[in-house]
């Protein structure tokens, strides 16, 4: 059974991970026979947003706690991922992911990653395994691969343009599709950067999980 | 098209709505074609579990707001809530279900519904049309239907008494499956009552969004 290590920023898609995605990918990666286990790093959220009013709270929430509302507890602190321990790695989108797991939201071409995920995602590129990077989450991979990393976003002109400013080759890409680069094993898709229904995400998504286990 | 109103109860299995069975709700949903509007109380969650430990929290989280992370913000208060406006009601599980929508999860078969839940439930109830409940969800049912109401919470021995003392009719029902109340057009499956996995949970949610939809 193929082991898939699925990192989460929180649970909530303007300050944490983007709920549905989450679950569309352990839905998929369940149907087809792989095991995962999640992860998700041990610190506090950029900030709180009220998702019915887009507010700022005053309150402080920290990242794997939130997690493991979406893994129903069933999450481990990022420190304890080593990627000769999983064959593939996946890491689904929503603004936390730019917030907690790097600041691209905050610093765009400019992004630095989170300590922890730099060490985890440079671990699995650098032992050749596949990697699934869905949303706004390819934003952490020009800070992995090397220039000219091939990913999508979906088609918004500047967040692509701060990725290919950042080294990376940006390819447009429709809501039910995928962009693989081959020689790095990383495919991407644009889930909720363009899905205007879960049912829409759903379909990319499951192309990109078939992807992922294919090369594992 | 088809509307299905579908009540939240905040984000989280142990104190709000289980996140899986909504979304795979809102999956379902949307393959069929339905539409679907997603609700909640706007009133404090009973409390807030870390959903990494189990400990209580001294802080106090708003069902509604909890709620729209899932709904990426679509989410309305309960009371906006209007049966004639909707051809079915589903109501995914989880622990707030039994915290936030009604109390059974603290005063068992003495248990008494959220007013506002109590008016919605029972007004789809009075005009005929379908309603769906999946997990701990069916304990709302005794307070709505009229004694004999035929529905499943899986296997659980002491639950099913409960609500057979509150003058339920339960059934045993496996993971993969749905109990039916033809009469009073209400289906029910155990979900994450009994799941061991999110494609398990899947099966039985998506027969029962069927007969929701079948009856709409």
């Amino acid at each position: 059974m193929k082991k898939v290590a699925v990192i989460l920023a929180g649970s909530g898609v303007f300050d944490g991970s983007e709920i549905n995605e989450v679950v569309l990918t352990l839905l998929h990666l369940t149907k087809a026979s792989a095991s995962y286990q999640c992860f998700a790093p041990d610190k506090p959220q950029h900030h709180v947003l009220n998702h019915l009013t887009g507010a700022t709270e005053a309150s402080s929430r920290n990242v794997l706690q939130e997690s493991a509302r979406i893994a129903r507890g069933e999450v481990q602190a990022l420190t304890e991922l080593q990627a000769e321990e999983f064959d593939a790695l996946i890491i689904p989108g929503g603004f936390g992911v730019a917030k907690n797991l790097c600041d691209f939201a905050l610093q765009g071409a400019a992004a630095t990653l989170d300590t922890e995920v730099k060490r985890v995602c440079t671990e699995f590129a650098e032992q050749g395994k596949p990697a699934g990077y869905m949303c706004i989450a390819p934003a952490l991979l020009p800070l992995v691969y090397p220039a000219g990393i091939k990913l999508t976003i979906g088609n918004d002109a500047d967040t692509a343009a701060a990725l290919q400013q950042m080294g990376a080759e940006h390819i447009e890409c429709t809501v039910d599709d995928i962009v693989v680069d081959a020689e790095h094993k990383v495919v991407t898709t644009p889930a909720y950067m363009l899905a205007q229904s879960v049912a829409e995400a759903d379909v990319g998504i499951g192309k990109l999980v078939t992807q992922v286990l294919a090369w594992s």
